[in-house]
C-alpha cells in the first residue's frame, strides 16, 4: 500500500510530500514560499536571479513568516558570458525593442555572477534545504552544506545525471520529466542541446531503480492524481511549479497568469530564445519571431541578460507577447488564484482519497 | 480505492486492463497476440502494412489459437503518394543502398492502399475490436462496425483529438504520451509536424477530464508501476508496446531486440526519416545521416515505401544501423525474451501489490 508519509517527509521535516518548485524570476514570493511551508509542504525560493542583498532579505522574511523548513533554489552553472555573436542577435531583439518603445537599447553587456555569493548566504543563514538546477554543487560546497546539516537536492533529466548527483552526495534528486515548465534542468547540454526530454512516466521509475536516495517527481504534476501516480511510480514526493504559479500568492504577472489560464497542453514549446538555455513556455510572438529568424541565441546567461530589458518592458506594458511565459503541459487543470495553502491541502486530500477510497 | 477491474475490462471482455499495442511491421505475430489475449490482456494485431490475404490468414490463425477477444490496428489515413521530391531523397538513400549491397535500387513507386480492404476483412471476420492510428474511421465505417458490435478505439495525442474521436463515436480512446515508441498517433499534423509531444503524466488526466468514454494510457508504461500510475491518473487501461516487443513471441528481429536491451532513456529520437511520419526510435546511422543531409523526407506513405528495400536488406544483413528501431523511452526496465503471458501476469501482480500492499 502506497502512503503519503514517505521517508522524505521526515528527512525534510515536512508533513506532506509536496514541494513547490523554486522558479527563478520573481514568481516565488516570500508569501508563496511561507504559505506552502506553513501548510505542510515545502516552499522553495527561486533565488537564481536574486542579488545577494535581495536573497538575504527574502530568507529573513520567510523565516519571520514561518518556522517550518523551506528550500532555496540556485543555478549550479558558471555564469561565463559570451557575446561574440551579439550583432546578429541584437538585430532581432532591436525590432522587439522598437515595438515596445524601449528608448535605450544598450543593455549592460555583463551578466552578474552571484552563484557563489548566493550559496554563502544560504550557508550563513542556515537555510534548511538548497536545491540546484543546471548542475551540482562543487565538492567543497557540498561538504560545507553537509557540515551545517543543510539538505542538498539536485534536479536531473536523465539516469546518468541522477547517478552523477548521487555520487556527488545529494540527499534527494528531482527527476524532471519533459512535461515540466521553465528551464530544463539538464546539465549534459553537450549531449542534449535542447535538454533531455524524457517523459515523467518514463523517467521517474528508471531514476528510482538507479539510485538509493529519495526521488522527487517533477513535470506535468498538478493535482492529487499526479501526486498519487508519482508515489506509485516510486517517487517519494512531487515538485510542482505551474500550479503554484497560478496561486494567489504567486508573483507572476497578471497577464502571465491569464496566459496560463488560456493555454492548453498544445500551447507550449521548448525554446532557447529567452535565456540561451532550453526552457518550456507558452509560444508567443517573441519565440515565434526569434525562431523564424534562424539565429542561434547567445549561450546562457548572456542571452538572458540581453533579453532582460525586453521582458521588463513587456511586463510594464502588460504585453504577454514579449514575456517569458514558462509553463508546463498540464495547464487545463490549473485552479485560478487559489491560495497556496489550499493547493497543498487539496492535492493531499485528492491523493488520500485515491489511495484510501471514499 | 483504485481497482484493476475497470469498466473497460467488461466492455472489451478482458480480465486485466493491459493492452498490447498493435505495432505495424511484423512484431505482432499471431503467437504474441493470442498469448496476450489468452493471458487475460488484449492482444492487438498490427495490421497496417499487411496485404489483405495476410490479414485474413492472421485473423483466422489468432481465432484458432484463442477464443478470447483481440484487436486489429489499422491506419486511418489516406495513402496518397507524393514522389515529387524523389531525386533529393534518393540521393541519400542510394548511398545506404550501396553500402548494403542492394543491387536493384528501383523500388516500385507506388504505395499499396489497403486501408479500406483491411477494414472490410475485419468487418467480415467480426474481429472484436478495431483500433486506429493517424485518424478516425469514416462515419460510414463507424456505423458499420457498430452494427456488427465491433468496438472501435482511436489513438490520440491531444485533448482536441480526443474530443474529435469521442464525437465520431469511438468506444475508447488511447491517449498516447510523448514517451511512446513508434509512430506518433497525431492526426493534426498540420499543427504538429513532428507529432504532438505531450507527456503521458500530463496528457492522460487532461483527456480523462475532457471525454466520457474510457481512456487507455500509452507511452512509457512498462511494468506494474506504470499500470498502477495510469489507473490513478484516471485511465481505465494501459497500452504497452516496447515491453511486448522484447517478449519471446515478438516478431522483432534479433538485432532489433538487442538494440532495445542495449538502449537507455537517452537513446531515442523522433524522426520522419523512415516513413514520412514522426515516430520515436533508437537513433542509428540511418536517422543521423538522413537528418544531417537536411532533406525533408517525402510524406507518408511514400517515404515508407521508398525505404522499404533498405530496411529489408538491413534485416537480412542483421544490420541495426539501417533498420527502424522503434522504441519508447523506458527501455531500461525491459525484460529479455519473457513469454508474453508472463508479462501480462507480472504487470498485473505488480500493480495489485502496489494497491493492496504486501
Amino acid at each position: 500500500m502506497v502512503s503519503l508519509k514517505t521517508p522524505i517527509c521526515e528527512l525534510f521535516g515536512i508533513e506532506y510530500p509536496i514541494i513547490q518548485a523554486g522558479m527563478a524570476g520573481g514568481a516565488t514570493t516570500v508569501e508563496l514560499v511561507s504559505s506552502v511551508s506553513g501548510a505542510g509542504g515545502l516552499g522553495t525560493l527561486g533565488a537564481a536571479y536574486m542579488a545577494p542583498y535581495e536573497l538575504r532579505t527574502a530568507i529573513n522574511e520567510i523565516n519571520s513568516r514561518t518556522s517550518k523548513p523551506f528550500g532555496v533554489n540556485l543555478f549550479a552553472a558558471e555564469a561565463v558570458d559570451d557575446f561574440s555573436r551579439l550583432e546578429d542577435v541584437q538585430e532581432i531583439l532591436n525590432s522587439f525593442r522598437m515595438e515596445l518603445g524601449i528608448s535605450d537599447p544598450s543593455a549592460p553587456l555583463s551578466s552578474p555572477d552571484w552563484n557563489k555569493e548566493q550559496f554563502e548566504i544560504c550557508l550563513e543563514l542556515g537555510v534548511p534545504i538548497i536545491s540546484t538546477a543546471f548542475g551540482l554543487l562543487s565538492a567543497g560546497q557540498m561538504a560545507r552544506a553537509k557540515s551545517k546539516n543543510i539538505k542538498v537536492v539536485a534536479m536531473v533529466t536523465t539516469v546518468a545525471e541522477a547517478e552523477a548527483a548521487e555520487s556527488a552526495g545529494v540527499d534527494a534528486i528531482v527527476a524532471q520529466g519533459s512535461e515540466a515548465g521553465g528551464h530544463r534542468g539538464t546539465f549534459t547540454l553537450d549531449k542534449h542541446p535542447f535538454g533531455a526530454q524524457i517523459g515523467t512516466m518514463s523517467l521517474v521509475p528508471q531514476v528510482v531503480d538507479a539510485v538509493r536516495v529519495p526521488v522527487i517527481a517533477a513535470g506535468g504534476i498538478v493535482d492529487g492524481r499526479g501526486l498519487a501516480a508519482s508515489l506509485v511510480l516510486g517517487a517519494q514526493a512531487v515538485q510542482i511549479g505551474t500550479r503554484f504559479l497560478s496561486s494567489k500568492e504567486s508573483g507572476a504577472h497578471k497577464v502571465y497568469k491569464q496566459a496560463l489560464f488560456d493555454s492548453t497542453e498544445e500551447s507550449t514549446v521548448i525554446t532557447k530564445s529567452f535565456s540561451g538555455r532550453p526552457a518550456r513556455g507558452i509560444k508567443n510572438r517573441f519565440i515565434e519571431e526569434f525562431e523564424l529568424a534562424k539565429v542561434e541565441p547567445l549561450p546562457f546567461p548572456s542571452q538572458n541578460t540581453l533579453t532582460k530589458d525586453i521582458r521588463a518592458a513587456a511586463g510594464k506594458a502588460a504585453n504577454p507577447e514579449f514575456m517569458s511565459l514558462w509553463a508546463g503541459q498540464t495547464t487545463r487543470m490549473l485552479t485560478h488564484e487559489m491560495p497556496a495553502a489550499d493547493i497543498v491541502r487539496t492535492i493531499k486530500q485528492e491523493a488520500d482519497r485515491l489511495f484510501k477510497g471514499g
